[in-house]
This record gives C-alpha cells, structure tokens and sequence, in this order.
C-alpha cells in the first residue's frame, strides 16, 4: 500500500475570497506544497535538486473535487500519496482534512509528467528518481 | 449544441513560475474569467449581480488537462461553453488556445453548485439564471 | 523597545516567476503572515478573531525595499515589531533574512488602519487591541 | 512632463479576500502591468523582448499609499509614467481610479533595478533601453 505523506499548514489571508472561504485556485497550492513536501522527506529528493539535475515535473492533469470549504484561520493536513509511475508520469493522490475535526475537504489526484528543463520537453524519468518513487509503491 | 463564449486575455508576468511557464493554478484563474465573463456576456448574469441577489457558485469539480505550456507575452483565448445544468450544478466546458498559432493548451471542465450566501450552504439555482443558461443549452 | 516576533517559512513554488526568483508580490504575503502571526502569538488575537469581533485591519501604506532576492528551497525568517499606534493605524515594521546565511532579504513598514466590517469605514481601534498593542509598545 | 500610460483592467474574482475588496497584493499586480504595458506600448519593448536580450528589471522598492478599496466588478485604469532613470535604476509613478466614479485608489511609486540574467546582479540599463526611456522624461 502505498506510503502516506502528511503535513499541515494554515489558510493564508490572501488565499480567501469575497465569497469568505478559501479560492479554489489556492488549494492547488496546497496539493503543490504537499507533493513537493512527500518528494523532501520521503524521497530525500528536494525538488530544487530534481531542477538543478535539469528536470522538472509539469502538471499533466488534475482531477480534483471539493467537498468543503476551508475558511481563514483553519489548519488543514494534506494526506499525499504516490498513486502511480508509468512511462514518465508520476500520480499523486490526495485527501485534504480541516484538522480541528477532520472534516473532509478536498479529494483528487495530480498527474505529473517529466520534462527535461534543457530541451522543455518530455524526459524519461532518471533512475534515481525512478528508484526513490518505487520505494513509496512496493 | 451550445454557445461558445470566447475571450482573450495576456499571461502577466506573475502568473509564471520558474519553470519559465505559465504556473498550472493560474490557468484556474483563466477558467474563472472565462466563466464570468460568459455570465456577464452570454446571460447578462454579471456576477457581482449574482451575489448581490445572495446566490454564488462554488467550485465542486476540477477536470482539467495541461497539454502544451503558455509563457509570457502569449496571448490566450478562453473558449468556454455550458456543458450541462443537472440540480443545483452548472458545469462549464474549456478549450484554451494560444492566440499567434491555436496552439492547444488546455482542455476541460468546472462543474460548479449554486450556494446561498446567507446560509453558506447548498441552493436551488434561482429561476432567473435557470432561464438564462438553458438559453446556451437550447 | 519594541517586541520581536519571529516567523519562519518555505518559500512556495507557485511564489517564483520566471526570473528564477520569489516575485516581489509574494514577500506582501510573508509580511501579512509576519503581522498575523504577531497578532496571534504576541497579543493573542488571532485575527479572525478581529474580524468575528466585526473590525479588519486594512493596508494603507506600504514601504517596502528589496535587498536580495529569495529563491525556491530558501527558509525565510520573517521578523515583525510594532512601530507605532497612531490614531486609528497600526504600523509594522519588517525584516526578513534567509535562515541559510542570515541574509537581509527585505527591510520595510507596512501602514494599516482600522475598519469597522459593518460601514466598511474607518474606525476607532477597539479598546482591547489598543490595550494588547500597547504592550508591544512599553 | 512625463508621458502618461494609461490602461484598463477589471478585478477578477480571485483578486478579493474575505474582506470583500481586492486584497493589497493585487494591486502590485496591476502596478506590474502598468509598467510592462507602458513598456511595450511607449517604448516598443515588450517585456519578454527585454529578458531575451539578457536583462530584467528587478523592483527594489515600493511606496504605495492605498486610498480606496476596489470592488470585484469593478473596472480599474492604470495610470503609469516614469518618474526618473538614475544608474541603472527606473523608477514609475502611479495613479489607480476607478472607471465609474474616477475615485482616486492608488498613488505610489515602484523602483526598478536592471538585472543581468546572466549574472543575476545589477546591469547597466542597455543603450537602447535607456534611449527609449529618455523619450517619455524629456
């Protein structure tokens, strides 16, 4: 079963809207801040390193559905996992909790695709990437 | 089949990132002003109106597919449609093009549910803005 | 003197642009969180608190001047005092450094005042903030 | 006297907060596309243009006094001229209004700094730069 991934952070002022929730557009964020962290610590793969070996991964596909808003002053636990390798696409997927009662906010998946930052176009997936992802799989 | 609303807007250099693209949350917000001004320009619903009725319309569902990168300087056209109107829900449909070559960018849907402001809770679509979107459907 | 409050944060992906570097809208970010965090932590008034109360602080002046630029990975340490009550405003007054080498990334004030969320005008500062203010002050 | 920029923007929706007004940081975005319209459109220099030559023009400093909040819905016209080119620094002069009302939003000043993208440290401003800057002060 794949690894789980948390990590918490609070709704910013400037991620609200008039309607007086979080913009939806912000929760991208959160999804991005958790990927990258599950890269950091489970994969020891900060991703400033995965750009300086000239890679990047770039957003193939979201599928993301909201089923509560956060509101200012929540604190929020993004679960990330690693739902799937294939070719040069990594999947995470996501459940994101209001931690003050484990309300169920936003479930989804975020499909990634390598690039190599020299060429800007699709890249095999280096096998140390490849190997460190594995891990979260097996 | 349904009306196309089509709208153009330039990347600002703050919606890149240092991929050197357009960062993939902004293009949500290119969705949201495509939908808006398809309300304001379509159904003479402009949304500050909306709201001012106490009705909004939160976003329930993302499916959204990156298939080529904007950068700066690019022109975009927001091509957006009303797929469907099922209960409370209003689902739009996307195809954003890069204005020098129609290049495809990005493909998708945003399915959204009416809300009342005063209650924060989930709303009939009141029957003036049924009205009006069934005339994109028709 | 003036009471420090210290905060410490990752820069975010979607806070670079294309320049390689954090966009200089994004530091206004940190310095919010810097201010709220204050609030919270040094006056326990956690703002939404304020706002429940019925008042906001808005921004009415800022003075900003960028040092060094942050870049994605970094650690930013914002630190925030009080520089002054005056009237109806509450001034801030800002550093940020780079955790990694202490850095001076950005020196500033930011000028608020207070509203009342109900005639969305200008307000007196309600008694307990002012008191709570004061003592950052002494 | 300096050559005025002007051009129109409307608020989108993701540039409020729970306030229910643009949130501050927005307006550095309409600042930023004052100066890169004023740019393209005075100058000849689209922005991108500028960076493919090797160079970017930095913001060092800010002073912005906010006067009057806008709304969503409402439509906005950026009033930009340079104030002064010393060293390699450029600096713009701001006035924001509000189309319907002419209510005055904004006034500021926004201090430039031109950067080499090669060495990420300050530059000369190029002589064809500073020819073109030298026609909106004579």
């Amino acid at each position: 079963m794949a690894i789980q991934h948390e990590m918490r952070l609070r709704v910013r002022y400037s991620e609200t809207d008039q309607m007086g929730v979080v913009h939806h557009a912000s929760y991208l964020i959160y999804l991005e801040e958790g990927r990258t962290a599950l890269m950091r610590d489970n994969l020891n793969l900060p991703y400033e390193e995965v750009e300086r070996a000239g890679f990047a991964f770039a957003v193939r596909k979201l599928d993301v559905r909201y089923r509560q808003g956060a509101v200012y002053g929540d604190e929020i636990v993004v679960h990330t996992h690693i739902e799937g390798m294939r070719g040069a696409s990594i999947t995470y997927g996501y459940r994101l909790l209001r931690a003050s009662d484990d309300a169920l906010l936003i479930t989804g998946s975020v499909e990634t695709v390598c690039m190599s930052l020299e060429t800007m176009g699709p890249a095999s997936i280096p096998d140390h990437i490849r190997e460190a992802v594995q891990t979260q799989l097996d």
